[in-house]
């Protein structure tokens, strides 16, 4: 059997940079790694992912939204996560269960035990053996993301994720950032917690301090 | 409050002709109409409903099957039921909870139980006053269904709903049909099970009578 880790953490954290490098260093080292991600991470799932993201589904009730990241998440985990892990791959998934807790429970306060028994309907047994938590303050968080909308121009911004995330407040991001913490808190020995307030380097250097002293241990 | 009535029943057993004939009828008698169906019936479950029939995605697993449908009859019952049999409409829906029960459980063989819970979720006290049950041979059924095809020509025929249609056996329809029936047997307040292998007028004089006995009971 692999190892899967998951990466979590609030808008701007730098997660999809630092699974990224995180994936090119295990492949260096001649490791097989799935790097994936969610909602999506499959045809079928990314269809899903499509209709969740979308702006213009704006009257989308909470409880579909939750039955649409549970579908997502069932496909995704047969049809990417198990076999990869069971031909021995590393599989290293931006976002995984711990994202609706902390996004739908904390942050727009969708009813926290649905949300469990939903994760635990369409995850069963497939747990991370590692969730890197990328912890930064929220206006951290926020001026790395809006940085990164005015370098990618106005084309781009006008994309339904920018959209969606702008529309957010403040205060919903600290939730999150909340809710996030609390889990890390609750099973500390699943969860590491990275500062990702500083720079790529650092950050990634942090990260590969605790993987080898988790994966050692 | 309104009037929550379904039509339930095999392929080709004559479900979207008698429902348009009844609304035409009750709308003539001057009463206000919504007209559904489902999968579907609003923006967000037809794109749902359109990643459940599309024949390319044969790779969906029963569990993400499941959740769809109950992610798409959320949305279709905060978006139109509701808020119809709110304003008083009769609702007349093709297919509902029980289409689940029926293909999923009985034809597909997928577990009840799980199907039974996802509908109490998706649906939660919003349960048809009347359900008009159109029961016909399978072997009936499917003459139609394949007349209907080729009275469509060579394009139509290849539109998804029939691919899959045609690929189902005439075990699973058979199975499908006799999940029907023990759903009426179980519940014979709500259920009303209408001879559907005559003709559309015979079919429509069998509705009405059997609507007048029930509205007026």
């Amino acid at each position: 059997m692999g190892c899967f880790i998951t990466f979590e953490g609030i808008e701007g954290c730098g997660k999809s940079t630092q699974i990224r490098k995180l994936a090119s260093l295990l492949e260096e080292q001649g490791k097989k790694v799935t790097l994936t991600r969610e909602p999506g991470g499959c045809g079928i799932a990314d269809q899903i992912r499509a209709i969740l993201l979308d702006s213009a589904n704006s009257a989308m009730v909470p409880l579909t939204e939750l039955l649409l990241y549970a579908a997502a998440r069932a496909q995704h985990i047969s049809e990417v996560i198990k076999p990869a892990l069971a031909k021995g791959d590393i599989v290293l998934c931006d976002r995984f269960i711990d994202a609706t807790i902390a996004y739908q429970g904390h942050g727009r306060r969708l009813d926290l035990e649905l949300i469990n028994s939903l994760n635990i309907l369409a995850a069963g047994d497939c747990r991370p053996d590692l969730t890197l938590l990328l912890d930064c303050p929220v206006a951290t968080g926020l001026e790395r993301a809006l940085a990164r909308i005015e370098a990618l121009g106005a084309f781009a911004s006008s994309t339904a994720r920018e959209e969606r995330f702008e529309r957010e407040s403040l205060e919903f991001h600290e939730r999150v950032r909340s809710g996030y913490l609390s889990l890390a808190a609750s099973e500390p020995e699943r969860f590491c917690v990275i500062d990702a307030s500083g720079t790529v380097d650092e950050i990634f250097a942090a990260i590969e301090s605790r993987l080898v002293a988790k994966l050692a241990s």
